[in-house]
């Protein structure tokens, strides 16, 4: 009785019935006074921007597992949660784009530099509160307590990482960067939703899932990390190379770090105590290259790889009881896709 | 059978078993690594600020008004919804802050400028997730869609308000003015609290809340506006003249460049298009001087007193049938208190 229809993880774009009930939940942009029409429409902006929905579709492929059948009332549940977690990609990447001064997101400017920072940090705020609106809506209990959970785990790996950058904190090793990555983006992008599914079957979570996601979710973000150095900025969807000039400390920069040349490392350190605006486009290329050619991007590619086998092998073991055995096979193709991802 | 302990609602802080509640709901400050310690830190204070938790009185003299004893279960339910209003101000100002660029909140600097604005951002998001644990915990049906309705109104007049700062929009009428503090400031100070204290007590809120709560609300934020121009900054928490700084649109402004003479209104409007850093003091100062003398704080006090009048009448009339004859006579004398108080 198997539920899901496979849907890569890797897809464009949201599936366009969540990006309509995502957009249902928001006001429309043809009521009221003009500033509140403009204000409706930067709510809709990113949402229709066209997120991949990787973690809608895990939680999604999680509940079939479990399980779910489309078209059953369990699987109305899931597509609400699914979009509550839409709407929580949204307004932390409205946030997030702040915190970092990122200039693009999905290939457009990001919101702030469309409205400035003051209306954004609104409009982030009013997208949180939407995001309650989709969890209440779905009704599936335990669900408020992931998202509260989820939340504050983001939060928590998001100060690590913004506090380093406001301290211009370099004296970090690979396990704080783990630690790290596995509170900012492990929760969100697989813990949580992995555990969101069994929910919305109505099956308590099994313990399990939190090791598979926190290995799985680190390969992702590692991933990321190298896509950034490495990737096609059309399909990538932001500038690469980004993460350099915002300082982030990522598995790459501290793995090259350890073993640089001494000048290497002065005129890193040099640049990355600059703001933004003041680093050298030269230097930052110089360093750009540094990286790729000094083997760190290969090194983090086989450690991601290695996280992936082993969330994967927890994962395979956590669902070895799950419902839908066709389902399973199908979320672990999907998990293996996300964890070795190349865009 | 009247149930509340009578507590005037510009008593000094909020109160002590309410601040328990909300510190008991954020992360300890002696747990985990450094940062993870300074993050929690952050998390607690402005709560630790002492606010003046009004909102929250104004919950709970409500929830006694409509029946609700101390002690009783509904009691310790309407004590967690209370601990949710002053977590959502708390996380509101944060982001507040920054979106003003203010530099100091109740006595001290603001959080941003204390940690810079990524950080502080993040706190704000954290704490936003706090509010809905709190109102989680408190259990009380209908509570959820009285938060979301609450944060979308006010974050509908956060917009208004930022919009017009962004684009240095003055060309405004009193009733645009009205709009924007009615979504802004009415509905969380005095809608919403009015509602949740008769959703606390299991009883539908009156429908003649909102107009009450509108006009009471207004008034609430013009007295407001009047005593950042006169007040005294040790009890009233923020610079005086700090609304001139940061180019807020008031009653007051607005009367005044309706009548002022072209020289001074050129000499305002020239200001006001300047960045907060970029301002004279000097001529700020002899704007401020021209607002108390041209009549128009007069103007907004005898404004916010009809607005405090007729709010009070739409109240008296809608706590009618209300439970506790005693709590509803306690609820008008505070709430007089609240839209005509001094500091």
């Amino acid at each position: 009785m198997c539920g899901v229809v496979p849907r890569p993880l890797d897809c464009a774009a949201m599936r366009p019935d969540l990006l309509r009930r995502v957009l249902s939940l928001l006001p429309g942009e043809g009521e009221g006074r003009p500033e509140l029409r403009a204000y409706a429409a930067m709510l809709r902006d990113y949402p229709q921007r066209g997120g991949k929905g990787i973690r809608s579709e895990l939680l999604l492929a999680s509940a079939g597992a479990h399980g779910v059948a489309p078209e059953s009332p369990r699987w109305e549940r899931a597509l609400w949660l699914a979009a509550a977690l839409e709407l929580f990609q949204n307004w932390v990447l409205i946030h997030d784009d702040i915190e970092d001064d990122s200039e693009e997101r999905r290939g457009r400017p990001a919101l702030h530099r469309l409205h400035g920072v003051p209306v954004a940090i609104n409009v982030g705020d009013a997208l949180h509160a939407y995001m309650w609106a989709a969890v209440h809506r779905a009704a599936v209990p335990g669900a408020m307590d992931e998202f509260l959970k989820m939340i504050h785990r983001t939060a928590e790996g998001q100060h690590l990482d913004l506090s380093w950058v406001e301290r211009r904190e370099w004296n970090l090793r690979e396990a704080d960067y783990l630690e790290m990555v596995q509170l900012k983006t492990a929760y969100y992008t697989v813990v949580v939703p992995l555990r969101l599914g069994a929910l919305a079957a109505g099956c308590p979570p099994h313990d399990g899932f939190t090791a598979a996601g926190l290995a799985l979710g680190a390969a992702f973000q590692i991933r990321d990390d190298v896509l950034n150095l490495t990737g096609d900025a059309s399909r990538y969807g932001k500038e690469i190379g980004g993460d350099l000039l915002e300082g982030k400390r990522t598995l790459i920069t501290l793995h090259w770090l350890g073993g640089a040349p001494e000048d290497q490392r002065e005129a890193f350190l040099e640049q990355m105590r600059r703001e933004r605006v003041n680093k050298d486009p030269q230097v930052v290329d110089q360093i750009h290259r540094w990286l790729l050619e000094g083997g760190s991007v290969a090194y983090a590619q086989e450690y991601a790889a290695g996280q992936a086998r082993e969330g994967l092998t927890h994962l395979e073991d956590a669902l070895r009881d799950a419902a839908d055995r066709e389902a399973v096979a199908e979320l672990l193709t999907q998990m293996h896709t996300l964890a070795t991802r190349e865009a």
